[in-house]
């Protein structure tokens, strides 16, 4: 691709970002769970939100690239949308699995 | 969509077909099994290796329908494509939670 | 285990079987789906419905199963009630995978 | 519990401390790769891995919990056995549905 080229969620960069620190932040307040020794119910909870931000994320950035570069590699080349498709199958594959 | 249309899927229908009676065999097993009043832990396996076969139906009709529908939509057309996405998302949105 | 044990679940078999049943009728659904070419989301749509009812009957069985055989056995011995701890966990990470 | 309760999990604290400093590590060098508009692919391929360390983690938390808290509970009473089940499998309906 060339320098010209935007990847998708560009358009939504600042909201993945703010997505990702926030998840990040998750990641903080679960070793200070952990060091606490607070109960493990109550650990898995916050693990379980964060795992379900994750996912959000994922799904998110999946339906940006498939609404970008899967159509537009489909409208340039039949033979270019096919692999685009096979590569995303793989990624979702690999996210129904995780 | 017309008559003469084809969902994509047709190409491997019979081994659909066979897939999903092997599920509907399994699903047989199962009642069996707890009709036997087997052991939780085996009736679990067989639920799980079940689920596992319906995963692996879903991954594959995605992908006949990404492959065919939503590249075919988006060479015809560049919102139709689009919209084609947005349907499959939904779909893959309530596959990864399911 | 001798012969007059028994299986936790056995007290709701009747609703195990009537839902196994039901989900046997969803994959003889399926089949016609597929055989009469639906249109490839609204299968996808089944099959989720399919799956999330699977996953019902797993963690159905899996609760009687820890409240009854998992309980039991840690009163029974502390060793034993381990073993059984360790017997779930690779149930419950199987299920988690599937 | 009194104060001298030690959750099970503590055994194994500082893996899991480590376990979550590289968590966090993921989550920022994820934040990396949308700054610098990595392609999707690779950044879902990066977030499925995260995704697996959580669940990890989660299925690590939970055994302690059913080995340690849950198994105790049982030995020391049967209703207090039943009511850490019930717990446990709502946290664990959360986590398959995460």
């Amino acid at each position: 691709m060339d320098d010209t080229h935007q990847h998708g969620y560009i358009q939504r960069k600042d909201d993945y970002l703010k997505r990702l620190r926030r998840i990040e932040g998750q990641a903080r307040g679960l070793q200070r769970m952990v060091d606490d020794e607070a109960y493990c119910i109550d650990i898995l909870t916050q693990v379980t939100a964060m795992t379900k931000a994750l996912h959000a994320v994922s799904l998110g950035l999946l339906e940006e690239h498939m609404s970008h570069c899967v159509v537009d590699a489909a409208r340039e080349d039949h033979e270019l949308g096919q692999a685009k498709v096979t590569e995303a199958m793989d990624a979702i594959t690999r996210l129904v699995r995780s």
